[in-house]
């Protein structure tokens, strides 16, 4: 007969900030007998982990990424030989995390798995800016999305969500983030829209408000961490604080 | 001199599930001197308020709601007699969480307030129906929206968004279902697209699959507890199975 295979936990590390963790998932990592990480999960995040095998499998921002078959083929191994796996990916397991390839992996392979969610980074980017996605006679409704510029658009244009929401969140969208305004410009977002670029939202990086029209002319400037660019007319009090500095610092001066 | 303040905390209580509290949260909890809460947080979440006072603010699908400025002149008066001021709200407070009025009102009164994000009901359904939100070849955005149906529309349409995202989740629109999804219908989704509703996503409660069509005419039935309805291609698989179920009890009875 064979063995009774172990449980694969897909868990959401939360946005970056090692106290954002659930206390589901930071209960899971202290009893894993393995963890699987993005490189992306902070260190002390990973230190929970006591008594397992860690393992990096090194996903951050596409580059340097071991194959996702490879990833699902060393879940299912590890599954056969532990009781609790942990595969901890960054932010939310099932916000751009790719998790329905692992899912339906271990699914194929008769392998117990569980997910446990996480905040996702435009959550930590809303809470750090103080600024509600959503806001009664301004926004009703928030899209998240990855752009994808320039390439075949089937089977969804990722730019529909965006000019149809009242506030829009895009992930992974930096390197890009002149096209993409330009191209909210095209679709009639208009030139003031206020737009917020949050780098490694819940730990230190940049923050910064500007308009469409300054995005579309200057993109998002360098980065070093994984970054966010934010929209709508939630942002417009944000955008006005941050335009009045500047004259604030003349009259203190 | 007036005496220094305290800090108000907006805490995002999670979906419902106590141990999906985040760990910033639950600290912060547990140093609280007063802690206001929404009716629908958890008893062990509110439980962990060990040394402080806790106090009710019953907001529960907008019956019984004590009205925002009296909540507002609350935690006000609260920060000025305590250090650590907690208000817990269920999910996130910056989606569908009124977040904004309470900020602005504390900003007003120069009371220093910080915000920690939550898990989000769309996203623990999706953990628990393990259907990823976004999926490579199937969907680049999300969009989560509360309906509107038969008033007034402006500023925003909430059918827009969901019209044009991959997958949409609506908060607060059970009682509204049927007329929502023939709005769609309308507005040309298929008649065939997939839809999930999920009652206290993260506790227990109805889980049930339909096509866009079935939810039209059948609406969300009964329902005891906040529900979320779902829609998008990224569900069909999960619909399939869950349309094969009746036809395997056949054979195995």
């Amino acid at each position: 007969m064979k063995p009774r295979a172990g449980t694969v936990y897909l868990v959401g590390a939360g946005p970056g900030a090692p106290d954002l963790l659930t206390l589901r998932a930071a209960r899971l990592i202290e009893r894993a007998d393995i963890v699987f990480h993005d490189a992306l999960v902070h260190p002390d995040t990973i230190a929970l982990a006591a008594r397992a095998i860690t393992v990096a499998v090194g996903k951050r921002h596409g580059a340097h990424s071991t194959a996702q078959v490879f990833i699902n083929k060393r879940l299912i191994d590890a599954a056969r030989r532990h009781a609790v796996v942990v595969r901890l990916k960054g932010g939310d397991p099932m916000l751009f995390g790719r998790a329905q390839e692992e899912l339906d992996a271990l699914d194929a392979a008769g392998i117990a798995c569980e997910v446990v969610p996480g905040v996702t980074a435009a959550q930590a980017a809303a809470a750090e800016l103080r600024v509600s996605l959503t806001r009664r006679g301004i926004s009703r409704s928030v899209a998240f999305a990855t752009p994808r510029v320039g390439r075949d658009e089937s089977p969804s244009d990722w730019s529909a969500a965006l000019t149809r929401a009242d506030t829009a969140v895009l992930y992974m969208a930096a390197n890009e983030a002149a096209p993409v305004a330009a191209r909210l410009l095209a679709l009639g977002r208009p030139r003031d829209w206020p737009v917020a670029i949050v780098e490694s939202a819940s730990l230190k990086g940049k923050r910064e408000f500007m308009t469409l029209e300054a995005l579309a002319r200057d993109g998002a400037g360098a980065r070093s961490g994984p970054t966010l660019i934010l929209f709508g007319e939630v942002l417009r009090d944000a955008l006005a604080r941050a335009d009045a500095v500047p004259e604030r610092h003349c009259v203190a001066a």
